[in-house]
């Protein structure tokens, strides 16, 4: 373990546009800030800018509610092209909840990657314009990896990628950054066999290290969306080529909530 | 918001023994180290130290496990004496789990704190000896007020604090830090009528501030226990002298999941 970190985000980094070199843009912007990159960095970039460079966004007038869609979004009062792409990107939905107080509700969905979270991750916040939605990148850890690739070659080290989003908690108030991609930085570390420091051995044995670089990650990323990327310095972490955002998924029989 | 922070782990704080002066400690600590805190720093604070200080320890041994203590334990494998302490820090057990390969299940509680967890929080990793229980300050928003009152007079500067513990999650693999007590530190930011980077409302109206700065803490805090306080420095934050852990509950009719 490390006793001290720098975080930071860089400033200047240019609104995506689909077919934008994501990996590219943030050389270019780290490299006329002068932040170069250092040995074990890890960068936690918000997904919104990894999907917009991938098109993952979809313009609303563009998409033909189903059926199902359209008898979903009456019980939420959303609308059911919506419901129709948070439908296309969902597993299954868990929960449709509309409160007295809401105008629009919500859809607890099991995302097609694994994660539960409200209306699948399909979000109009940071959009470019009012018709657009985006919707999680493909394949989130494909895309860590390319611009973990890319970054390491330019700067010429060893360096993580996290790519986060914003969830809520069944339990807790408030909203905090999860991993929903990684690569080379392990999403857990297991600690399994590891004694506390009386000898004992630890209860708690695997921290999600990935949420933990991302939730930090919200200390500093503006939810006015200017600082999609935070950089983390003087951790020790060991490299995984094979870790994986899925890796912080509860199997569906270990889960006691469903 | 700010686009920088520094974070550390202060070394060197002994062990903590109850009646011992946790503020008193850490900042003749952070004196010796020449680390002295600076306007707006904030200290998360693993509550074990907390409660060891406080005394909010019990050995088993003096535990004498009730009727229904017994018969829980015996669903799950524990030392009925140790449920015994669960039920005395429990509003409500709202699961009881055996898995197969456990040897010892688990207690989904209901803490009287109002925070869902399991155990009711109640651990015996870094405690004394292997008979001692540990568990959450009587009023960890209080502990943490006057800890942070300490650490303001000593250093002439205003201080945030944190108390944090390990949580693990429904349906997220792994365990995050989590705050359990605040002092001044705003356990959510509402961003309630802001905009996003194109000035359309965001969805995300309330990121969990103090929850970001715990889950951030155990990049730093390892889980053997020898860094129980992390100092973060350089974020911008409005200081609540009402601020309080229980703004992270979400309240029961409002959760999706029970």
């Amino acid at each position: 373990m490390s006793d001290c970190m720098q975080v930071f985000a860089p400033l200047g980094l240019p609104d995506i546009q689909p077919g934008d070199d994501l990996a590219a843009l943030l050389i270019q912007q780290l490299q006329s800030n002068q932040q170069p990159l250092q040995e074990g960095d890890i960068i936690v970039i918000a997904h919104k800018v990894v999907s917009k460079s991938e098109g993952a966004v979809v313009d609303i007038n563009d998409v033909c509610a189903s059926a199902e869609a359209i008898d979903l979004a009456s019980q939420v009062n959303k609308d059911p092209r919506k419901v129709e792409v948070i439908l296309r990107q969902s597993k299954k939905i868990i929960r449709a909840v509309r409160r007295p107080q809401q105008s629009e509700g919500v859809l607890i969905a099991e995302h097609r990657l694994g994660f539960i979270c409200a209306n699948a991750a399909v979000d109009q916040s940071n959009a470019d314009n009012e018709h657009q939605l985006i919707y999680l990148p493909e394949n989130p850890d494909r895309s860590a990896k390319l611009i973990a690739d890319a970054l390491a070659e330019a700067f010429g080290c060893r360096i993580g990628v996290v790519i986060s989003d914003t969830f809520g908690r069944p339990w807790r108030l408030g909203q905090t950054n999860v991993a929903i991609g990684v690569a080379y930085v392990p999403a857990l570390i297991s600690m399994d066999g590891d004694c506390d420091a009386w000898g004992r051995p630890l209860k708690v044995t695997a921290p999600a290290f990935a949420d933990e670089l991302a939730a930090a990650s919200g200390l500093l990323m503006a939810k006015e969306g200017k600082c999609p990327a935070i950089v983390f310095r003087g951790l020790s972490w060991e490299s995984n080529p094979q870790a994986s955002a899925s890796d912080l998924l509860r199997p569906e029989n270990e889960d006691l909530f469903k």
